[in-house]
């Protein structure tokens, strides 16, 4: 726990579109839905990098890796995930405090129809476009973390 | 072995900047330097993602992470690393064969200077460009590849 951090002190209100609770790592639907059913996953301890992740740690990732793939596939029908553990932001800051934290953008090579809302993947089978902006309404992006959801508990 | 794989026929003359051969993956300085000392971690197996990986290889990635964060911090003067498994451009074929792989960035808060000349990471605390051309001539590459291969073998 460090007092500095966003994500150490991170509130129940904040917790609005938790999907996973795991023992190391708590999965979010992030809030830019760029790429329908983007996830990020934290990691619960305070830890600066990928390399400084202990074994159990390391562990329970591989496993929510494999989880999340296989139910978003299934929920959403993505066909392709790209993963991404970067933590530039924090180091805008003369005195960076990161925060382990991994990003996964589920990719689609057809269409996706949501609340009658056609999405498509402009960019699939390319890299993902940064500075594309959030796609999703408030109530599409709770319909899309019920369709995760749903399958995540089965 | 994939006969319609490019990594999996990989043949020893492409292997000129390979820094790890470990028991599961090759670790090769990436051919575009747009970040100094970007390398590329390849499993040695056929495989598609990430989720597909088995405890051995996923254990062994994480030993290589930890060691490739702190020899090019070392040796290059890196202070902090994007990783990404991303794999689009299989998926530009109609019949996508992916082999599995994982970019990793190294960024730098200060400038870096090579054979005399100096480079600066334009983009730190940002995300980096992904249509950043190439900064490296053939033999500045080869002066990285033995600074990092020189701490690699400590």
């Amino acid at each position: 726990m460090n007092n500095n951090c966003i994500w150490c002190n991170i509130t129940e209100s904040e917790k609005k579109y938790l999907l996973v609770n795991s023992r190391y790592w708590n999965v979010f639907l992030a809030d830019k839905q760029d790429y329908i059913g983007r996830c990020i996953l934290v990691l619960k301890r305070h830890c600066e990098s990928l390399a400084q992740l202990n074994g159990e740690e390391w562990a329970e990732l591989k496993s929510l890796v494999e989880k999340l793939e296989v139910v978003i596939t299934k929920s959403l029908g993505a066909n392709m995930f790209n993963w991404s553990c970067l933590m530039n932001d924090f180091y805008k800051s003369e005195t960076p405090n990161p925060h382990l934290h991994i990003h996964v953008r589920p990719r689609y090579n057809s269409p996706i129809t949501i609340n009658g809302k056609t999405y498509n993947d402009e960019e699939y089978a390319h890299h993902y476009d940064n500075h594309k902006q959030n796609k999703l309404t408030e109530s599409e992006k709770e319909t899309i973390y019920n369709l995760i959801k749903e399958v995540l508990d089965v």
